[in-house]
């Protein structure tokens, strides 16, 4: 037994905690979710394509869309924006789709105030040396770009408390359906079953 | 990857509501967890057996235990005292067991308000018409008693909102599935894993 709106989903992590892997196993395996794609300012990296891993906008583009109020949220994260276009995510759960929007740690706390129903979960790799390690085999960093991702990480690592759930990504079918129980439970909170609760009681008051 | 320190889990819900079998099959199917027995003064009902659905004693033996500050909550229903004994409920948790306590709302309550990470679940049947339906049907109530038993859950039904899931005891199997992982996904809280953010960041302020 469902409610019908779905469940707005953020999901953070270090980079090389291995989100994206993660992501693509869980919409493959599970018909629940959408993901949502955020705009951005920054400049594509090698293998990323548009309107997939996102929409990549000019800063004009996306200062017109903070005007025009559509953007769920917006943040600026080293030298670029982000955003998360608000029309998909709308229709998204009004059709009862679990929404995931894959965002950094600024944006999930301003998703979190103005969503406080929304379920904030953070990736981590099970240990600093494998972040390192994954990081390093990835092939696309510098050494120096590595030690800088990994002392951002122990800076955005300060914000993880307001987050509801941590993934360990130790071994990705366990973590991915860790992800699945973890936002499927989210379906039977009290808070989303306000109404099931209300008529249950209005029932019981006419047959006691 | 698990925290050490079992969970406290208070399970809740209107009598007829099937909390007796859910439990049984819950400990049936996972060795995760302990289930803790509640001291009462009440009569035993027909089937029951002392240590196993309670610890049957007497007023002055209960009043006893609180003055010795041996259960960790306790309540009046009705007429009746009913208390959760503390050490049985500690040992089980340093063990790593998932501790249950089948207690009703007060109880509950006073749960939360002492360990906040306690996870309250409460139980419903899909609608009050098949709770109805349970309860006549277990042939020990007279129609007076259903009745009461009614009215008394519209009245418990007021203080369901402390609750964090609402369980609808709908298909059994499903049921009992839904409620394991309400509750493992717990062990993924951020507040159960200080200890890991903690190690985490030392480790990446080594390596960044």
């Amino acid at each position: 037994m469902m409610d019908k709106q779905g469940i707005l989903v953020v999901l953070s992590g270090f980079s090389g905690a291995g989100k994206g892997t993660i992501m693509k196993a869980l919409l493959e395996r599970h018909d629940d979710y959408a993901l949502s794609i955020s705009a951005t300012t920054r400049k594509p990296r090698a293998g990323e394509v548009e309107g997939r891993e996102y929409f990549f906008v000019s800063k004009e583009q996306f200062l017109s869309m903070v005007e025009e109020d559509a953007l769920i949220e917006h943040a600026q994260y080293v030298d670029n924006y982000y955003g998360t276009p608000k029309r998909y995510v709308e229709e998204q759960r009004a059709a009862g789709k679990d929404v995931i929007l894959e965002i950094e740690i600024q944006g999930a706390l301003k998703i979190k105030e103005k969503f406080p129903d929304a379920l904030l979960i953070f990736v981590m790799p099970p240990d600093a040396a494998e972040l390192e390690h994954r990081l390093t085999g990835r092939g696309t960093e510098s050494p120096e770009a590595v030690r800088a991702r990994l002392k951002r990480a122990a800076e955005e690592a300060v914000g993880v408390e307001a987050y509801d759930y941590i993934l360990v990504n130790d071994q990705l079918d366990t973590c991915v359906e860790e992800l699945h129980q973890m936002i499927q439970v989210q379906h039977s909170r009290t808070s989303a079953r306000i109404a099931m609760i209300s008529k249950m009681r209005q029932e019981l008051s006419r047959l006691g």
